[in-house]
């Protein structure tokens, strides 16, 4: 880890983009970046999210027993699939921040706050 | 879309983890947002993108043939994937924000930029 | 259930991968069958069988407390995975029986029997 | 290839059932193969197929530019899928075979077939 600087900013989506952005075009990946092509690649990190999980069975909040080597590895995979997903958000016009943000309202309306629940939906 | 307010605001993912947290305290959702729980919801999500995908064949970026709803539905799955990839993470205790930067800055590593590159890995 | 007739029979992967191409045919649904979109179908499927565990936490072997409409319900979603599954193998011109009777040898090499094992790969 | 040898005979997902769970048996893994360790298995290998494809954009049918060592490759991960598949639906107490084949039934009822369809559901 002694090559990457650490870094301590407020990650916004639009940064990331921006980063992926300048990080495709640098390396001429832009015509590989097709939605379909995208959203295979997050798929395949998803899958990898997958084996990390797989044979563990239930796993408590936290993942107390995990080895630090362990947790970055699944901060690893989960990076890949939080940047591919950008990227594809991207290649497809969509502002994915606004798009979250209205989505919260909408689950908001949805599944309204006051009383208390007994049943996951 | 009427009920939902229009936002401009920078999203950062500390923003998009904290209304997460949030909203799943004011309904009792805690105990239902296990690791493994939240994972197999975001499988479920990337789902719901891919049958969007999935009858379309090849797809140009910005999807310029989509009708307005086709790329707000998309909009909402591709969300839904973000907020529940950003909540398995707060469970997992993993900053995803760091962990991005660094991943990064790992594949920048791993994949250096000057020269032209005719084949992706 | 009643429209449909129940089947004894021996079901091989050869039956259904016909039954799949006629199916197609008298609907002129080939086209629509290229490999991706195919895949992305099969990734859809997956994510309906997440859903159906996806709030659960760890299920016992049997499911011996799901309702028989769950169960019939979880049937549907994994018989979809397979189909999807068998026709991508079929339209990518591989024989997917072959395949997997192969892939057990090989796993039989990877893994041998014998002795106990105390961990899982 | 030369150690595995070389196999004819029309399979069954009653055979792969069967030896699937001689497999797991034989290494006392039993208790790995929870459902839902067996889905997350199986989400992993989807991801692993998805890999294979994330680059190619739109892919012909039958893979003709595909090289051969490729081909074998994406029949291991169909079968990796098609195996976890099979030994997750068991694990469930679900006939895989019975239930793909009233599915094929329902689906028959829900897309009738003798007209010609000029748009896939």
């Amino acid at each position: 880890m002694s090559e990457v600087e650490e870094v301590d900013e407020r990650v916004s989506l639009d940064l990331l983009k921006h980063k992926m952005a300048k990080f495709a075009k640098e390396r001429d990946w832009d015509h590989f970046h097709t939605p379909r092509n995208l959203l295979l690649a997050l798929v395949g990190e998803v899958g990898e999210v997958s084996e990390i999980f797989q044979w563990k069975g239930e796993v408590p909040k936290g993942l107390p027993d995990w080895k630090e080597e362990e947790k970055i590895h699944l901060g690893e995979e989960l990076s890949d699939v939080l940047l591919y997903l950008i990227r594809l958000a991207d290649m497809c016009g969509i502002d994915l921040g606004k798009a979250a943000l209205r989505k919260l309202q909408l689950n908001a309306i949805k599944y309204p706050a006051p009383n208390k629940y007994t049943q996951h939906p």
